[in-house]
Formats: structure tokens, C-alpha cells, sequence
């Protein structure tokens, strides 16, 4: 039995063994009361389960000081981010209820029997249902937001999927009393036992992709982490979809045109975007592409020095702290690379890095450089031309992100870049910072191979629940068995009827 | 170079070799072209597409004598049905070309900055975009409905995205032909070279699969074949997705009551869609359940009558045919096994084989009876009681449908069985047969594993686009940037603006 220890990121320094590593056992439990509890969650219907939604909320906002307080011992990230973090969380459960009432996301519809051009058509109605048992895999960079609580958990359970959670080692604690409240608002709201269970250790992550209950999973995590599950996932006699969030550069272009007019306002941005969480967001912009100019060079230097006056902070573990640290070292050893920004003078306290920023010329942006790299570092590139910015763009990988300042009277140059980066991320800004989600139903936050294993999905925003539904049809159905959202009284739903989207009468 | 023959299955003759298979640097250039294409595909816009299937529609019927002549003589599948497969495929064309008019199939979103619960909000907006050039595997067994032209095909057009097939060996003269016809159509609205491309053989549909500028994978065949080159999608350096379409054993439950009530009219049913284009399609209900008394003993010596009054006919090909003798071969041989209808007496021309019906009782029904068997073989288990018939449902596999034949006053069983079912199924049929695949909005076709590769989407029907479409945001990006379906001027298509969905103010 191996202990999980609550380490507080500031000192290093294990304050307590809050659980023990779940034993396959453990885990087969989970999974089969998940999958007990499957035909319950989905029998409490749209309106059930956004009462049970609401009451989470409303159970995360009553431990509310308890949490954060655990949240920010064992990450380290601050209390007033992680207080906005339980409130995004709260915000996105209450969002999720709405989108439940408003029901459009069941995309219900109906083709009544007909005579058509290829001859008669039966009665068919068809929405969508849960998918069944989802594990989620809790991330260490948002211990509120993608973990025990947050979209991936809240996604599955307005989707009507019980949830099995294998929390992230560097919260143990706070996973733990998040997992209290959750089930305190369960059993208020009659939400079956096995709604949501939580695991431990890397072993029952294993033993959780593989668990032949388990109908999909969601995860946030590093590329190579992220990889061996989705390969586990697919190795399976009956393979599962696998949501992951991995990895991402989040390209920023600024245009020469941007660089003139902005030059002061862009590093203090972009400055404060690299280094917000450690530099420990998803959407962090960790590569730049600056021009090769006078006023380029400008910006650059504004942005080293923002970048210098950002103080040290400790990262979320000592293992994120080392790679970081190996990483900007063998940077600092590169030839053709600047540094721009000071060495740490002599050790820092627990898992404590300082914020770095390196130049490269276009010819020096070698595949290493095209690996996010997890905490605070920018990796500028300086180009002297468009042709050159644009070469360069096409050898992007996918990512969560890209964005592009422009000049206010510039054209060419901005719609060439947007078109290109568009290629290769899932949300495209102007004049912005990427970090920052906001949970909206107009939000995409996932995008192509490394950002997420599954281009097709979100895992920000209404549309994610559509990750853990499934269609199923209906025909010549009796009445009687139908769903009521299929039945033909008007359920208070948007549908599409005989091909035709309507909108509920009473809307 | 080998060549690809174009052989009779109703003599097993070669008649000639109509194609050589496609080396490594063709599959490269069909892959390049259609990367090359993708952007001005997608530049053609919704009407601009409509259009170009619209005319594929018309291309595929003005060829029509002469496509159904070549199918019948490669299939043999007869051309009263090869008629209807293309109607059925220029049905689908202008149905997605509807759906392009229509325009909800983008999801169009729009939220304007504003404040909100969680702080201001930028301007936000999405829409589904083309993931870029698909590869299509044609199907031995639907040579104008899932080969060159037909569903894939058709989807992943209208979604905007370039295609190339790998033609399936039973069907190259049909399959050039209509490459021919589609890219006439491709001529006379303007698409742009590469939309649309045709390789052969084994090893060109494994360099597709892997190719970097393939975005996704659209399949129709074996359960070996497809989880061959699903796993092969999967282990690419960037995993694509690999939407294949399997085995199905489409179970079909008759009840005691529908069998006391309609014996004669469900065996005849069931035989016909048993033997329709000789077992072979998709949606053969292979596993029929019938109940352990007087009743279903009549309905059982009844459907034996008329399988075995269905004449031979042939498979597709010698593979087929003989992968289907060897099968029932072997049940010959097994004990507790009864065959219900006679062997041929002796041997039949081409690839004929004639259909076979056996039953087991439930404590029979081995693993291996668990497998789609491609062709004219019908397995029918009986069952003393109802507590035995839902315990041999709980082992089913997934499968693309499911069926309940009830009595017309029985409620308890036919909903239980239907529940069970449910689970496992993407379509859930009541009283009916499930070969006959309606195109139609509210179709789903698809289901659990083998019955596809995954359970989220449909191969038919106009969902089915979603396959092929990714979703991006723009943020905060100025009006000149936007796509016309997200600029505030009403595009006349449903989006959701500010969280409500709206209905364009023309309709």
C-alpha cells in the first residue's frame, strides 16, 4: 500500500498522508458502481440532473474557504486565482443546468412515416443518450477546474454519465474534500451511489482505461502521459474514445504593424500571459514571433524586462519543477539562442523557478523548440520578412491557440497569418492573450494533434457534453417506450421535425 | 505492378483487368492534390458545394444504365437493387446539399463581449470548419451506396473536405466509372482539381491510412480489416480519426405473444431480410431469439420452410464465398447444433452458396456464434423463459440495430428487452426488419463495438457530416476575418447567438 502525501509546492515539504494508492480492486468497485448507477442517472431525465447540478454548485460555494485554502497549500497558485477558479467551476455546473432545461443539446429529431423519393420511410426519432461510465483524469494545474470538479466531471454528469476520477497526486487533499461536497449534493438531490467515485495512483489510472465498464475517458495532462492512455485506450478488445488535452504552443504572431503601435502594451500583456499560474496554463503562448526590425527589437527588449520583473514562484511539483529547470539549462548551453532574462542567483525555496524568455532567429527554430514546455517560458522567434513568417508557420504543430496582432490599418499580412493558424488551432484571437477561458457556449478549447488527441471536441463549454452522448434511433417505436423528448407533444425542447428545426411553442 | 481484374461472381471469371494497383507515389500525389484542393473546396461556400452535389447527383444518372450494368456484372447483386442503390446515393447527395442550404449542421455561435457571473467576456464565435482530406474505403457489398460515390463520400464533400477512395477489388470497373461521372461534375461546378481521387490496393490503403495530409479515415467492411487499419490510424504520429463500420449481428427478439400472434407474417419477413442481396448486408439480422414453446417452434419450422425456399445466389467474391461455406461448414459438424435447411447438392456455379438457417438453445450460444457471419446464414437461439432471454441479451456485443417483435398486448417484456438492448445498439427497431437503411435526418447508423468504431457518430443520414468537421472559435477577430455565417447580418441560418437559439428571420 503506498501512501498519497500532501505536498505543500512552497517548501517541498510532505505535510501529511491524506489517502493510499487504489488497488485494482478499488477500482473495479468504482467502475462497477458507475456502471450500476448508469441507468439511474440518466432515468432523473434533463431536469433532475440540473437540480443535482445546481446543488453541486451550491455544495462547492458552501466549503468554499475550506477548499481554496486546501487548493493553494497543496498548488501553491494563490488564493484569489483559485477563489475564481471555484467560481468558474460553479459558473460552468450552473451553465450546464441551463443547457439540461434548454435540451437543444439532445439533438432530437424526428422524421414522422412518409412516402419519399426512395419510396416509404418508417417512423424514426432519434436523440442523443449517455455514453456510460467516463474516467476522468484530474489535472495538476487546475485542481478545481479539471479535476474532481470541473468540465470534464461536469460534461459527463449533465451528459448522464456517472463519473470515476483518478485524481492528480499534487492535490490529494483537496480532491478528497472537493469529492465530499460533490457527494453531499448526490445525496440531497437522490443522484444514485456510484454517481462519482475517486482514485489514486498511476496504477488504477491503468486499470481504469482498461476497465471494461469505463466508456470514455477525459484528460488533461502532458503529451507523453497523455499518449500511453490514448494508446492503452485503443489497444482495448473494444477500444473507448479518449479525450485528451496534451500539449500546446499557442503561437502569437506580431505583425510589424502591431509591434509599431503597441509595443508597450504587448509586453505588458503578453508578459503577464507567460508567466500568470508559473506559466502552468494550457493555453499559455509559448512561442512568439516577433519582427526582425527596430521596432520588433523594441518590444522585445520591453517584454525581457516585463518578463525579469516577474518574481519566482513555485511551480505545482517537484517533478514539473525539474523538467522546467533541465529545460531553460539546456537552453542557456544552445548556441544561436539568446538569453534574455536573469539566471536564478543561487537556489530558491520548495519548487520556486524564476520566469524565462530566449530569442531565436527564424533559422534557429529547431524541432525542440516546437515542444511546450510547462511553466514560465517564452521562446521568441524574430523573423525578417512575411514570406519568412509564413514558411514558418506552416511548420507548426497543432495547438489549443493562436493569435495575431495586428496594426490598425494592416490587411494582408493578418488575414495570411489568421488563415494559417487556423490550420492548426481550434480558437483563433485578434489583438488578445489566450490564456483565460471563458466557459461560453461560443468557447472552443481543444484543437489538433498535440493540443488534443480529438480535434472534433471541446473540453470548455456547452458543446463538451457532446463527447459523452451517443446517438440512438428509434423505430415505429409505441409511444409508450419513447423518451419524452421524443414523444410528439411539444416537450418544451428545440427539434428537428420532418426535417425542419423548430423551436418549442412556449419558448 | 499488379493488375486489378474486374471478375463476374456469377462465373468466377476474370473478364479483364481494368486498373493496375497504386504505388506509393500515387497515393502520395492523390493525398497532395487533395491537401491542395481543401482550401478552395472550402472556399466554394455552402451554395457552391450544394451545387457541386447536386450536379454529382445528376453525373451519377445520366451514367445510370451504364453504372448499373458494370455493378450487376462485378457484384451480381442484380439491378433492380443496384437501380435503387443509386437512387438511394443521388437521394443523399441533394439531401446534403439541402443541408448545406440549410446551414445548422455548422453550429454557427455567437457570443458578444459582454459581462457576465465570471467577468467580462470577450467576443466570441464558432462554427464547424472542414478537417481536411479524407480517406474512404469502399465496400465490397454497396458498390454506388458506400464505394466511390455514397455516403462517406457525400459526407465528407459536403462537409468540405477533398476525398480519396480506395476502391474496393470486387468493383474497379464500377468504381472508375463513377470517379468518371463524379469528376465531370467537379468540371462543370468549378471544384478544384483533386476533390476527388481513386487508388487500389491493399498496400495503398495502408499508405493512406498513414499519410500526414489524411485527416480522417471513413471505412466499411470486416471487423479484422477495420480494426487493422484502425489501430494503424491510431499509432500514427498524430492519430487521426478512423470512423470504420464492422460486424453486426443485429439481434432480433421475438417475444412469445408476437409469435403466437404473427408467426407466418415474421417468418416471411424475416427470411426475406435474412437472404436480401444474399446476407450481405450490414444490417442482417444474424441472431434472431425466439421463444421455447409451441409457438415459436411453428414460427421456427416456418422460417426454415422459406429460407430454404430461397434460391442460391452469389457472395461477392470467392474470399466471401468461401469464408461463408467454411463458417457453415463447421456448424455442421457441431453438436446440439440444429441445421435447418439442406445442404446443396452439389457444387454451385461461381460464388453461389445457398442460405442456411440453424438454432441452439440458449445454453448453446458459444462465444463463436457471437461473430457476424457475411452472408446467407441466420442463427436462431431459443429460450425457455423471459428471466434466460434478457440474461443472453446482458452478453451480447454491440450492434448496429436491434429488434423487438411484440405481441400487441404485451408491455413488461418488450420493454425490458428493449432497455437491454439499448444499450447495445444504435438503432432499436420495433416490428419490423432492419435491412432497408432509411436516409433520413433522424437515421443513426452505427452502435457500440464492432458495430463501429465509434459509438458518437453515424455513417448515414445527414449527421453524418459531423464526421468530418472540427470546431473553431474566433475571438474578438474583426468582421472582414469572419466567415459570412458568423458576421452579425442574419446569414438566414439557426445559430445560437448569446446562449438562445435562433431561427433565421427569412424561414
Amino acid at each position: 500500500v503506498t501512501d498519497v502525501l500532501s505536498i505543500d509546492p512552497r517548501t517541498g515539504q510532505a505535510t501529511e498522508a491524506v489517502a493510499q494508492e487504489s488497488s485494482g480492486s478499488d477500482v473495479d468497485r468504482a467502475c462497477r458502481q458507475a456502471a450500476h448507477a448508469a441507468p439511474a442517472l440518466a432515468a432523473m431525465g434533463r431536469e433532475g440532473r440540473a437540480t443535482l447540478l445546481d446543488a453541486m454548485a451550491a455544495a462547492l460555494e458552501d466549503a468554499r474557504e475550506e477548499i481554496v485554502l486546501l487548493a493553494d497549500r497543496e498548488t501553491a497558485l494563490g488564493t484569489a486565482r483559485l477563489h475564481g477558479e471555484l467560481t468558474r467551476t460553479c459558473y460552468q455546473l450552473r451553465q450546464f443546468a441551463e443547457a439540461l432545461r434548454e435540451g437543444s443539446y439532445l439533438q432530437a429529431s424526428i422524421d414522422h412515416a412518409a412516402d419519399t423519393a426512395m419510396g416509404p420511410r418508417p417512423d424514426l426519432r432519434r436523440m442523443l443518450v449517455p455514453l456510460g461510465p467516463v474516467a476522468v483524469f484530474g489535472a495538476s494545474n487546475f485542481p478545481l477546474a479539471f479535476s474532481v470538479p470541473g468540465g470534464d466531471t461536469a460534461a459527463a454528469l449533465a451528459a448522464g454519465c456517472p463519473v470515476v476520477v483518478k485524481g492528480h497526486p499534487n492535490h490529494p487533499a483537496t480532491s478528497l474534500r472537493c469529492l465530499e461536497a460533490l457527494r453531499s449534493a448526490c445525496r440531497a438531490t437522490g443522484a444514485p451511489e456510484g454517481t462519482l467515485s475517486l482514485v489514486f495512483g498511476q496504477e488504477a489510472g491503468t486499470a481504469l482505461t482498461l476497465h471494461p465498464e469505463v466508456r470514455a475517458v477525459g484528460f488533461t495532462g502532458s503529451e507523453r502521459g497523455g499518449r500511453a492512455l490514448f494508446d492503452l485506450a485503443c489497444s482495448r478488445p473494444d477500444p473507448i474514445p479518449f479525450y485528451g488535452e496534451l500539449g500546446s504552443l499557442n503561437p502569437m504572431v506580431v505583425t510589424p504593424g502591431a509591434a509599431a503601435e503597441r509595443s508597450a502594451e504587448i509586453a505588458r500583456g503578453l508578459a503577464q500571459s507567460l508567466t500568470q499560474g508559473a506559466g502552468q496554463f494550457c493555453t499559455k503562448p509559448g512561442l512568439v514571433f516577433l519582427p526582425d526590425d527596430p521596432e520588433g527589437r523594441l518590444l522585445l527588449q520591453r517584454l525581457a524586462a516585463a518578463v525579469g520583473d516577474v518574481p519566482p514562484a513555485p511551480l505545482l511539483t517537484q517533478g514539473i519543477a525539474t523538467a522546467f529547470t533541465t529545460a531553460v539549462g539546456a537552453l542557456r548551453d544552445r548556441t544561436g539562442l539568446d538569453r534574455l532574462t536573469p539566471d536564478p542567483d543561487g537556489p530558491l525555496e520548495g519548487y520556486a523557478v524564476r520566469p524565462a524568455l530566449v530569442s531565436v532567429p527564424a533559422d534557429g527554430l529547431d524541432p525542440d523548440l516546437l515542444q511546450e514546455c510547462f511553466g514560465p517560458l517564452g521562446v521568441v522567434v524574430t523573423y525578417r520578412s512575411d514570406a519568412e513568417l509564413l514558411a514558418l508557420l506552416q511548420r507548426l504543430p497543432g495547438a489549443l491557440t493562436g493569435t495575431v496582432h495586428r496594426g490598425a490599418a494592416e490587411e494582408g499580412l493578418p488575414a495570411q497569418v489568421a488563415a494559417e493558424l487556423s490550420q492548426r488551432v481550434g480558437r483563433l484571437l485578434f489583438d488578445g492573450y489566450p490564456t483565460g477561458v471563458a466557459v461560453a457556449w461560443s468557447m472552443q478549447h481543444g484543437g489538433p494533434w498535440p493540443a488534443t488527441t480529438n480535434p472534433l471536441h471541446t473540453s470548455v463549454g456547452m458543446a463538451s457534453m457532446s463527447r459523452f452522448l451517443r446517438p440512438l434511433t428509434w423505430q415505429n417505436a409505441p409511444h409508450d417506450v419513447l423518451p419524452v423528448e421524443l414523444r410528439d407533444p411539444d416537450p418544451g425542447i428545440p427539434r428537428r421535425i420532418d426535417g425542419t428545426l423548430v423551436l418549442p411553442s412556449g419558448g
